[in-house]
């Protein structure tokens, strides 16, 4: 019902299909790599660029600019109640080091050419808009992913996070300083509060490709669990040393990573999305002719349901001892980070499937990446929005989603936003 | 009957075990390291500092020295036929990075250790006698392994051997210069012939420890032959991208890993001492949450005999290309060096085994290992001895032979190269 009269009331107003790729084609000069993928990684000197570049894009739409102490900005409009905090349409401009021009990119841009309908058409949103980027969600270069806006969701202190460094020993501190973008705003929800966030994003997986779709609803974020595996079995002559003499560390990493695909194929587990995959790994003395002595490893398990993951672990754990003990490798395996299933606000998401009616989408997809709605989420009403990815491609220089199926998304952001605004105020108005 | 007459004439000649315990221990200051290990790579300068050592001890023994243009020293002390090639005692003095105070080193010291007893006993051999330090065994630095005995042998010329550069750039060339160890010889097997050659070496297996005996004969070195494998699949986000539409190509080369591990097992093939090994590996992109796209590997394939390896290959072949259809991960798969089967000398080990009586040693071993004496083997008359090494560890700071050992192979090398030299005598006084 709230659907229906919203449309009437917005119904002439549309995003602007051109200017969103021109804008999202902008953004990505600083950071681009020949391949045509993207390398923006978090406080590096063309971050600082596109952030300056944010800040006075936004300038020209009627906002004013909060930036806290992680670096987040948030480009706030005023709305007609300004008593509230702000509707976040939120992602990040980061990349990964060999990544593409849409994770992230996308949203930030969706939510800038919401930004720009809303400000052209005179309109006085009930609650205050805030367009926000995030800083930091890859992860990338100061892990672990989504530091941001998990510092903002009481995930991790500011001190914690300033003190991450990178490979070279640098502080994310010590970087946001020199690039300026260590702000005076408290970053916290309580200090610095939302009111409800929104984010675009591309699926970074097939479905809405296979399904030919260019937009479609998350209804939810999987759990997931990270953990490190280290190996230590015997380094030896790989001509001298007899095989049923070996401790072989290597063999038995493969050995669990080959485990690691069987537990997730198990039929009632691959049924429920069970994921599993290990795909850092480094051995030592790394030398043809010796046995490898030290193997590590970083292993990712997912399901749509945090007991789905306890479960995979479970198995995981009981053929990772099996393998341990009959090779002779001692293995020590440590969860280091973990973010449990998140689920999308109800009332959120009927103003995305009311705005997304136009493209006939009914996929309600399970996100199987983190993003920075995963942490507004456990503070405040959040929901995302889906852009079609081509062949479920991201985290490459590949990575691409048609003009079409971006406009698609922000078209869709818009309508959404004013929809819930509309609650929001007819909340506050009946109140 | 040789032996017999041999052993009365030399029954009181004998290695000094303490004297050789030392000398082994004095040349390891150069490329010591803190964990017991060593690291004297070769062309640094703790190998310029152990060459210049190995130059002036030897001068002390009646030796004068021919260096060569791969740095190979011969120290060569005169018999009564000069008109004959040297008989050479070599090994290397070169050392892996984590490297032990064995591997190589003791065989050198054998060889200086028989050269003083008969140096001191004012004996004149009837050929001469050349101790060897043969450059780069390892190929720890400079690939590929026993470069120096290797452009001797005719395996590789004396320009491909100078251009080899190490990880900085390097060349083998420049470093030899830069140590002065560039000699005027030329480096080969017809411009600067041996006669023989001996080689005591570590075993770098388990067999003597565990058989409790602190020598034993060589009876051929294996067929060896190394691979690159490098696999290319798809990167892709590890929460987005459903199990089902994955190239893996960690999860396809760990399958690998396991295929050459199951084939070298196959019973008749592992009755026979097949041994397959991947210790090097690398994966791109090295992201937690991102699918590998790319992993390179290299594979050691062993076997007794040549026709071991040609099927071991044959069937590691057979298993990845199955593997790497049902994965979707193309591979490309080169040999890039093999040594066949070595034979020893069969004369050269009658002296051995005589002079080895002692010891009551019946092992004959297929060294694992590759070692200089397969490449003297391809030209001249050639023999190994191994001494017992603890747990068979080698490339390894824990390498260890008990002093006991180490004099006892000295005192075989002494009685065997005396027999063999008395042998040459007989030869030429009857033709």
């Amino acid at each position: 019902m709230i659907a229906k009269s919203l449309s009437s009331a917005y119904a002439n107003l549309h995003t602007n299909a051109e200017r969103m790729n021109d804008t999202l084609q902008h953004s990505c000069q600083w950071g681009s790599t020949e391949d045509g993928g993207m390398n923006r990684l978090s406080g590096n000197d063309d971050d600082k660029k596109v952030r300056d570049w944010f800040i006075a894009e936004t300038a020209k739409y009627g906002c004013s600019h909060k930036i806290d102490v992680m670096g987040n900005i948030f480009a706030i409009r005023p709305g007609q109640n300004n008593d509230l905090a702000p509707i976040g349409l939120g992602s990040h401009l980061d990349t990964q080091p060999t990544g593409g021009k849409y994770d992230g990119i996308l949203g930030v841009c969706c939510a800038i050419e919401t930004l720009k309908v809303i400000h052209e058409n005179n309109i006085t949103t009930y609650a205050p808009l805030a367009v926000i980027n995030w800083t930091d969600e890859e992860g990338a270069r100061f892990k672990p992913a989504m530091l941001g806006s998990g510092v903002w969701g009481g995930v991790y202190s500011t001190e914690y996070a300033h003190n991450q460094a990178d490979l070279d020993g640098v502080t994310m501190k010590r970087e946001l300083e020199r690039i300026g973008y260590v702000g005076d705003v408290p970053c916290s929800y309580e200090a610095n509060p939302l009111l409800a966030h929104f984010e675009v994003h591309i699926e970074q997986g097939p479905i809405l490709d296979e399904a030919e779709k260019p937009v479609g609803l998350v209804k939810s974020v999987q759990s997931m669990r990270w953990y490190q595996l280290d190996l230590v079995g015997r380094s030896g002559h790989t001509g001298a040393t007899p095989m049923d003499r070996r401790s072989d560390t290597l063999l038995a990493a493969a050995k669990m990573i080959v485990a690691v695909n069987e537990v997730v194929s198990i039929p009632e587990l691959a049924a429920k999305g069970a994921r599993g995959t290990i795909a850092v790994i480094t051995s030592q003395p790394q030398s043809t002719n010796t046995i490898a002595g030290e193997v590590s490893m970083n292993l990712d398990l997912r399901s749509p349901e945090d007991s789905g993951v306890d479960e995979i672990e479970r198995l995981c754990r009981e053929r990772f001892e099996k393998i341990s003990n009959e090779s002779g490798v001692a293995l020590d395996m440590k969860a280091f980070w973990e973010s449990p299933a998140t689920y999308f606000n109800e009332s959120m998401k009927d103003c995305i499937r009311a705005a997304a009616k136009q493209y006939e989408c009914s996929h309600e997809i399970v996100s199987g990446a983190g993003h920075d709605s995963v942490y507004t989420a456990k503070k405040v009403p959040t929901a995302m929005i889906f852009a079609r990815c081509k062949d479920g491609v991201s985290h490459n220089p590949a990575e691409y989603s048609r003009p079409e199926d971006c406009a698609a998304a922000a078209e869709v952001m818009l309508g959404a936003y004013l929809q819930y605004d509309e609650i929001i105020r007819r909340k506050h108005e009946t109140a």
